[in-house]
């Protein structure tokens, strides 16, 4: 059995001048809405700016005037974004940002991107981009042409971390894991200081969190499993300062940065990521919504032989 | 519009004792084989020990005592081997191996490589596995359980290249090229001495060659276009030691090397493969048919800042 971590991603902007996504819309309104893409919400946790929710495939994050989705698995995040546009004056919305990441699994995906990008088009015209190669590691970006400008300091970053080390693999994968240890594992004690927690340990392995403070937010997903694992983390919180310590944790092979807004990209990740990853490709671009991406591949060169992975050809559910 | 260049690659070994694919079959046998996975023969060359069949989607070879097809975009080339082991006495049958690269456009396939092992498994058992990570090129391979043993000078090489220059791409997407100018670009007359070629320039682009040499072969197949392309070579010839020639004219960012029983493989990649390719990923496994698999692959870091492939949204297919 396989599963796809990798997330497909949804920003929604609104004009909170005509309307406030805290205070117009209510649980039922986003259980509906992430049902639409056969998900639904485990738990919450909220404070004066946010409200939270852990989904069973990954996060919804609701602010005043935005709300960021995150689904994984077989999700149509698609359909969630049409469901919010149609309930909502079109006036009120000032941008939507659609995301989507190469995934391990694309066979089994019920649409690629631009099945998704065609279905949102019907609602806003738009622009689209690939940021990294067709044959490794990218991201596909899709957002509306409305007038929206993001301010400078609308900073967010993404870390997606691959093929995590076996002891990290075998350590996330143990049987009985609760969310204690998990968050030891993490060390959130040390990084994560005064955030509200809100996680779950998923059967029979797999870890969500969502963590909240003041305006910072943190999301992390963890499919730990040995042959196909993967960690996303997306915050408010600075990612390349973080990473070292991400790093030392997951020892991943490979990881991807993503950051919206980040305007040091080229200094910091100098000065922050271990020396051991190596650069693979880099690509970046001023959006017409404002908003600076930057988009890096690297990698740990794997110069010890090893051996293939044999597939177990036994029962109905074969791995990849 | 995208095209999927990555192949599927069947062998199949039979007793010659007992069969000869040489004289026991006709071109008709051999069509109605390829008809099975949407592909038709378009042309064949022919000599003592071999005759080799330019298809629409790739290419046949066939020997006395085997076959190796490889068929690329949607084909589904494990009807074509599916239709040889119903035709052939199971006795005959020493050995079916069937191989399946990580594809670019995996979600546009009609089936993928667990669904064709059912299917194979419905003729013989078999072991399987993948070689590379699942998140990064990788290539499956099945082997049945037969009792057969690999010659030790029963070498194969294969040599896959990504994301060839922007000028190798501009020179082979030009409008109304033809086999003679393609020929002279990859400099034939310098490597292919003495083969008969059998090639075949495709509309609007794309390019196909058989070459055969007594017991020697070697195919070659180009998707050329910029933002997807992909060349593989799959000969008897040292691909490791004619790779310079080939890296200096197609300057691809990414290589995977797949041998079988190249016993110095590597000695020979020390030897061989220009410096600035670093290796990423090297697997290596004795099989139980006797053929010793090596797979490697290697990458040119791109460290200067790109813009990102911004996709074209008008009209009905738009490029991934």
């Amino acid at each position: 059995m396989f599963f796809e971590g990798s997330e497909k991603k949804a920003e929604i902007i609104i004009d909170a001048q005509q309307l406030s996504l805290l205070q117009d819309f209510n649980d039922d309104f986003w259980s509906k809405m992430v049902e639409q893409c056969q998900a639904k919400i485990l738990s919450s946790v909220v404070n004066q700016s946010c409200r939270a929710f852990l989904l069973s495939e990954s996060s919804l994050f609701v602010w005043q005037d935005r709300l960021v989705i995150l689904t994984c698995g077989n999700t149509r995040l698609v359909n969630a974004v049409e469901y919010f546009v149609k309930q909502v004056p079109a006036a009120a919305i000032l941008q939507v940002i659609y995301q989507r990441k190469n995934e391990y699994f694309a066979y089994a995906q019920p649409t690629n991107f631009i099945d998704d990008v065609k279905q949102l088009k019907r609602y806003t015209d738009g622009k689209a981009y690939r940021f990294g190669e067709m044959y490794s590691h990218h991201n596909y970006l899709f957002h509306s042409l409305h007038p929206y400008q993001a301010a400078k300091d609308d900073i967010t970053y993404e870390l997606l971390a691959y093929q995590i080390s076996e002891d990290a693999s075998e350590h996330l994968t143990r049987e009985g894991l609760d969310v204690a240890e998990i968050r030891e594992y993490f060390q959130f004690d040390k990084w994560l200081q005064g955030f509200e927690l809100d996680d779950f340990a998923f059967e029979p392995f797999g870890y969500s969190l969502n963590a909240i403070k003041d305006d910072d937010y943190l999301t992390i997903h963890v499919t730990p499993q040995a042959h196909s694992s993967y960690v996303s983390f997306e915050s408010s919180l600075n990612l390349i300062e973080l990473a070292p310590t991400i790093l030392q944790i997951l020892n991943p092979v490979s990881f991807d940065i993503v950051t919206f807004n980040e305007m040091k990209f080229a200094a910091s990740t100098e000065k922050f990521l271990p020396k051991h990853y190596i650069l693979k490709d880099r690509v970046e671009s001023d959006l017409d919504n404002g908003y600076k991406v930057n988009f890096a591949n690297y990698l740990k060169p794997q110069n010890e032989v090893r051996q293939p992975r044999r597939l177990d050809l036994k029962g109905e559910n074969y791995e990849l």
